[in-house]
């Protein structure tokens, strides 16, 4: 089974969509599974993080902009804009597809996991995360 | 089919989990299909790395130590300890999930592979791998 | 079902591999369902990233020689060459498995979005990567 949520972003950072994602697997009316996310961008991110203290959160998104500057000169691919090229790097260097089992109707999410869309541009806009439900 | 598998983890550093792995798969009795793991914790990642020599998996550590040090003062997040925010940078950095195929009974690791949990704390615990396996 | 397609990598670098993904793809005859890639290697990855500008992938392998270089005094395992360390390192820091939703019986991906083997050594030969395909 196949399903789509979309997710508009307006800044950099972590989106959670933990609610959405749940929603579909309820949906779906499976009781044991596996859902498989898949987003169609290379300039943003799916992370499985600490869902507890935005404190956490906010100095990931700090570190990864400090490995991962705007203002480098190494970039060449500079066309789009000066936050492009970092967020293709910031896309490689974490994940696109995510796998979660599915147990009792439910994401086997640990007590402290979270599913977020990090968006790595300054305005990322309309970003397309397909879901696939099977047994 | 869904199996779970506790690792208890004194120390950082990659604990091996292939065997345990396998054990799963060849319970499930299924010649092909896909074993998916998901790793129930923020702070901990799944690898799947040499295991011939030791020294490569050490100084994967070293790196990656080196790279994300307990004593950035980017931090704000430190009520968990020096060694909390991180181990949730390392886990971003790595992977949560893994899928691998199974063929003739067994996981198509190649010759070097091997599965892991890196833990990235000093004192992790119980940690919990969520094992699905399907055709 | 089980396929496997084999690179051969005589240099560093992004291989592009979208068109024989969906030529199993095809050769499967589902309309829906999940494909799963994984790459039997451990000095070497798989990525989905930006298949328009090549600058965007030159600029990716720059950044990641940089942050990775082979000159490293912190390396012990030197054993199999000053370029094998650092293609682990490389490895643990991006993708061996990708799962890549089916829909009207081609992969999801994004306008935008490539497959591809990153070769880390300066000589890979030949590298293998296995598909899983299911409903």
């Amino acid at each position: 089974m196949l399903k789509q949520i979309v997710v508009t972003t307006r800044q950099q950072g972590l989106h959670e969509v933990t609610q959405e994602i749940e929603a579909a697997v309820r949906s779906a009316g499976l009781r044991e599974g596996l859902c498989t996310l898949f987003l169609r961008h290379t300039s943003a991110s799916l992370l499985i993080q600490e869902n507890a203290d935005p404190s956490a959160r906010r100095d990931l998104e700090r570190w990864l902009n400090r490995l991962v500057p705007e203002d480098d000169p190494l970039y060449t691919h500079r066309t789009e804009g000066p936050d492009d090229m970092p967020a293709h790097i910031k896309s490689a260097l974490t994940a696109v597809t995510l796998s979660i089992p599915i147990n009792d109707g439910r994401l086997v999410l640990g007590t402290w996991q979270g599913v977020y869309l990090w968006e790595h541009r300054h305005c990322g806009g309309r970003r397309e995360v397909v879901i696939h439900i099977a047994a």
